[in-house]
């Protein structure tokens, strides 16, 4: 039986920075031809960076493309890298169909396509048959769908190109594919990080190994990109699903196997209508021996990927957008330290900015516990007392009650902008996951910020990941970052005296509990009532979840009058380079 | 031949009201039918409004609107209302298929459906085909596809039933409706306004009309949803294109025509697989004379229907989710000028608040402009000098330059708020598209606000319907709502001294026009330099309009760890009511 050496580069493109991105694809081409490897594969959309959102439907971004793909093969050809069979995901584009007879969107006019380089030449091209259109995928309104199955033939192996979705579907494509018994299924994927998803991916790739009767190779980026974080976690099972080879999680990484596969029953030749068939051949007989590397233990403390995850989001959305250094308030409670620690962690301490903004009516533990932290955590802290601020707008406002706690958080709030304006530093948003699907928020006031680490943790889960972060310092003999009183004492807003977030909401493990039921799993009032919860406090949740939507979107709602509004229509990536 | 007498209820339903909804579209079947009408029509989601978003993902909702149907159709037989013939546009689901054989989204479990009424029964249900996933519309992730044709023969007439996007294809739909030479086909819709898309619909329903041989009715809703307005103007055309009646735009309607069809083909009897007849019979012959009206003049002036798209979006924003009053800052520019002009035609001038906020680099005609406008409108005035509440803080922050240009602005912002909390007020926002494509305003600032009336007007075009809107108070021998010299005189943010737009912006007529082209028509950098623009300039500008995106979603982004995060993942409504 032929043996295909496989290389997997698990990359972190930034999205649009072709040079960028083809520097470290040509850099891993060469580390993976120095293995011998025969097949070098690239992840959904590396060359461009994933997802690229409406940059799919600006024919100007998706003829530079085609050119940088172009340039890309001619680039390992003239780095002596022609040999090796090259796979990577851009887009492809621009096609164009009468607009009336559109099978999906009027303006997707690319594919999600997988391109196969060898030779200083793109040989062919597969374009993803299934497009997710769920939770964070909007693919049906920025591509088309392919109907072509791609076989490439390499190294006498016969591989079968996949990318992402293709393998989540039952179906005409897993059983085409199975009926020309490739050796290989490769998939090349762009799938974000989630809670628990790995408990679903590797059954998956399991199940189509048996079901294809081929190896399966899974490619995933790695990276932040906006909101979502791609946590590479590559892998190789055997045609009866045995776990081969892993990368690990949230870095780069270039994994090389080598795969004993059944002899190509194509040997590139075609095969018939609905199917592409490349003939890339193989480069010379590898003559570097190779230890295919036992997989990469996998750390399934849920906590610990949690945290790396929220590291690298924030590490990437700094870097790729290139601020310089990040402030936040301090109020000695755990939202702030948590986010503090995360954020020492992503780009370190000197980069860390902590204010202190006590008011009439903070604890002296509030100030106490800030100051202990920035000391654990060896950050700047400086302190801007509000009183003399506040005191002025609420004399001549003649404010009380909850427009004069607002009007703290609000102070707040332009303390950092202002010092952000000043000094460049982009704002931590400190807020939780449950505060948010709550409201329990002042808007533009502890809401303000640039980027939310936390935004999608629920404040049960904040608390085990601060116990966990400290865990993982004693286990190090490090000092632990995060004071124990910032964990332990009861959580208070500090608008008014006295003041507990237990006074307004219900206690945050009943609260996290009922909105998973009710966001997350979808289920109806009676069936969360059901569940054992108390009904007037479902109803109270379930109204103000539903009400908060509109503080979530304050300022970004007004009549559409054009055929081309921001938010809605159009949808551009935050974090990208403008080639 | 016979006569069916056709009724095109084009209502404004409330989203999630279904008691509400269900008394309105009672009362419109009541007018019907006295009327003499043997089918009445209303629109798209009209049982539930639209568009629902992520509610159609929960099985919670949708159980509820199949039993309010199921309420109505025995409401209406209650009523003495069952033989007519009411065909009403729901959510029909929860369906489902197992998951990984999803053809579509895996958490779509429902069609976006047509159901046909009739003596206190369903008597057939039609799902619509074609799913829109581009512009404003996310129906791969929220429908699945129906793929049955559903004629309903009613009155000896043979009438096929489409929804919306159904006769924006060309392909088997309308070749399989042709084949059957229905009389009529019906399609409801929920087609959003934009500027000049009625120069669109009309000629594509002659289209129809002329490739399938039928009259053609099409009914579309009215009414502000969130960011979305519907704009009535439903209408009905002959075989030939002719147009026979029109209603009005952004008003309720009932629109009745006695249409001369030819006999019935099917007489309700099966036609074969891929089709749904219903059999829905006639009343009793119709008793009442019919004058079937001219169709409704047009006003085809651009203004005049985008001034009242702005104003019926603003007012139902405000009506349907219950706020009592409006508060926004006069600057004495144009923006805030035309922004106050559209909140008195949208709700009274005595729901109206204006602020005056003047600093030290205010110009005298900010707040004589400002006086003059509430002056005109007749709405509270009141002013609140900056200058104390900005130098507390300028001081203790020690800051200067663009840090102390954006506090007087946030400031307001703090202000502005304050009295929203304090009063009760909705802050209304008042940047135009322009400022906010270039990212020309203030975080936290001036942007600050829960609904912006003209977030999608350009500039350019904020000044022309300021103009509009004075001539229109002339021509009605009013007084003129917006002071001249809020028109004319050179905008200016005012937050340094002599400080103008066009310091750091292109001339707005040149901005705009580049926006254009850019944004709305996706060009690319060199097809917008070739249009004649000065390439620095083009550069300038696309710079800024990538980087505004940054602050077009403050506090909105943070890496997402779970299946259910908010923003991308979950979609719900601002407008609706929890049933």
């Amino acid at each position: 039986m032929p043996i295909l050496r496989l290389a997997l580069a698990q990359t972190n493109p930034r999205l649009g920075d072709f040079s960028g991105n083809i520097s470290t694809i040509v850099g891993y081409v060469q580390r993976a031809a120095a293995k011998g490897a025969d097949l070098v594969a690239f992840g959904e959309m590396a060359l461009t960076g994933y997802p690229i959102e409406d940059l799919a439907t600006r024919p100007e971004f998706l003829h530079l493309a085609r050119t940088e793909l172009e340039g890309l093969a001619l680039r390992l050809l003239s780095a002596g890298l022609g040999s090796t069979t090259v796979v990577i995901g851009f887009p492809n584009g621009p096609i164009s169909l009468p607009a009336t007879n559109a099978a999906h969107s009027p303006t997707a006019i690319a594919h999600n396509a997988a391109a196969v380089i060898q030779d200083g030449r793109v040989l062919g091209i597969y374009n993803k048959h299934h497009l997710p259109n769920y939770s964070v995928f909007d693919e049906h309104r920025n591509f088309r769908p392919g109907d072509s199955v791609m076989i490439v033939h390499v190294a006498d192996c016969d591989v079968a190109i996949t990318i992402c979705e293709d393998i989540w579907r039952d179906g005409d494509l897993m059983t085409s594919i199975a009926d020309v018994h490739p050796g290989l299924l490769l998939v090349i994927n762009g799938s974000p990080f989630e809670r628990e998803k790995d408990e679903v991916r590797l059954p998956l790739v399991r199940r189509r190994a048996q079901q294809t009767g081929a190896h399966v190779a899974y490619l995933n980026l790695v990276g932040g990109q906006d909101d979502l974080v791609f946590d590479g976690d590559s892998f190789v099972v055997n045609a009866s699903g045995k776990l081969l080879a892993r990368s690990p999680q949230f870095v780069e990484d270039l994994l090389v196997v080598d795969l004993e596969l059944p002899a190509s029953r194509t040997n590139g030749a075609p095969i018939g209508a609905g199917f592409t068939v490349v003939q890339a051949g193989r480069p010379s007989p590898f003559h570097v021996a190779l230890r295919t590397p036992s997989p990469v233990e996998r750390n399934d403390d849920n906590r610990e990927q949690i945290w790396n995850a929220l590291v690298l989001g924030l590490r990437d959305y700094v870097e790729k957008n290139g601020f310089p250094s990040l402030i936040l308030g301090l109020s000695g409670g755990i939202d702030s330290a948590v986010c503090a620690a995360l954020a020492v962690d992503a780009v370190g301490a000197e980069r860390v900015f902590g204010v202190s903004m006590p008011s009439d009516y903070s604890s002296d533990h509030s100030r106490s516990d800030a100051e202990d932290l920035a000391e654990r955590l060896g950050i700047d802290l400086r302190s801007e007392v509000i009183s003399d601020l506040v005191a002025p707008i609420e004399a001549q406002l003649a404010l009380s009650e909850i427009a004069a706690e607002n009007l703290q958080a609000r102070i707040r709030g332009v303390i950092l902008m202002s010092l952000s304006n000043a000094e460049g530093h982009l704002v931590l948003t400190t807020g939780n996951k449950t505060e948010i699907a709550v409201g329990y928020s002042t808007i533009y006031g502890d809401s303000v910020g640039g980027f939310a680490p936390i935004r999608d943790v629920p404040k049960t889960l904040v608390w085990e990941l601060a116990r966990w972060r400290n865990e993982a310092a004693r286990r190090a003999n490090l000092r632990e970052p995060i004071p124990e009183a910032s964990i332990t004492k009861p959580p208070s807003a500090e608008l008014r005296p006295g003041q507990l977030d237990q006074d307004t909401l219900p206690e945050y493990d009943v609260l996290d509990a009922l909105l998973d039921a009710y966001i997350t799993k979808r289920m109806g009032r009676d069936e969360v009532v059901a569940l054992g919860f108390d009904a007037f406090t479902v109803d109270r949740v379930i109204a103000l979840v539903d009400r908060a939507e509109w503080k979530r979107r304050q300022g970004a709602i007004g009549p559409k009058i054009s055929e081309m509004a921001f938010g809605r229509d159009r949808r551009l990536p935050v974090t990208f380079v403008r080639s």
